[in-house]
């Protein structure tokens, strides 16, 4: 198993980004303009991109702390595999400690999908210290597969 | 062993992608503006960043195709750990299958390094692209570590 790694540091309180983490309009300013479901543990978040889209299983949502989600409809690269938000309070940065983790193997879908989680993740950054975010359809490109 | 993985398409020849990588100048358009050495087979660089700095040993050096550093110097968790760059032309985009391996543990810098060299390798394609990269000292900052 290998896992993609990210940390960021939004200045912030970890309240501010567990709000973007664990609200449908939160995730839909930073990931994907596509997002609805229910984010309370046991609910499921779907988020539809013009490439496809995943469906992700609530498993742990505590404020201010943590947000884990199961894939459980996607890519087959990605069903079964778990993204986790770790959140802490370092001064004035909330830091994120990301893990997208339990793929099978190092394919190039895997290379892709860890600069495209870097770049989503400095638009939930930007999101919360200015109010705007670079969500899909209007994420930043990083290669022919977008 | 752990990797950080990553993999952009930048609009351009893998000729073109090939001298931001194998020479100084190159070098210090999208990384970092304090490099200096060697880019031949077997010389060494030396990257200087406000926070510290990185020795590499150059392994491997083909046009058009791979880059491969061993770092000899530099923070301990780099120390022995390589850097791979493998290009390849897909269309009008030269892939750049992104690899620094070898690492023994998931920690914390290790999150921290794996959102930088995406950064970093945005400021590459940028540079290439637009003829202006971001390198330090006036790189994306993506947390308290910078």
């Amino acid at each position: 198993m290998v896992d993609i790694l990210h940390r960021i540091g939004v200045q912030a309180s970890v309240d501010d980004v567990y709000k973007t983490l664990a609200t449908v309009d939160g995730l839909a300013a930073w990931w994907t303009e596509e997002t609805q479901g229910d984010p309370a543990v046991d609910g499921v978040l779907q988020f539809c991109f013009a490439e496809g889209g995943f469906d992700m299983k609530v498993l742990e949502s505590e404020p201010g702390q943590r947000v884990v989600w199961e894939v459980v409809d996607g890519p087959s690269e990605w069903i079964g595999t778990h993204v986790r938000f770790d959140l802490s309070q370092e001064d004035e940065f909330a830091i994120v400690l990301f893990r997208h983790e339990g793929w099978k193997e190092q394919v190039p879908f895997m290379y892709h999908c860890s600069t495209k989680w870097a770049t989503f993740l400095m638009s939930l950054k930007r999101l919360v210290e200015t109010g705007t975010g670079e969500p899909a359809p209007n994420d930043v490109r990083v290669s022919n597969w977008h």
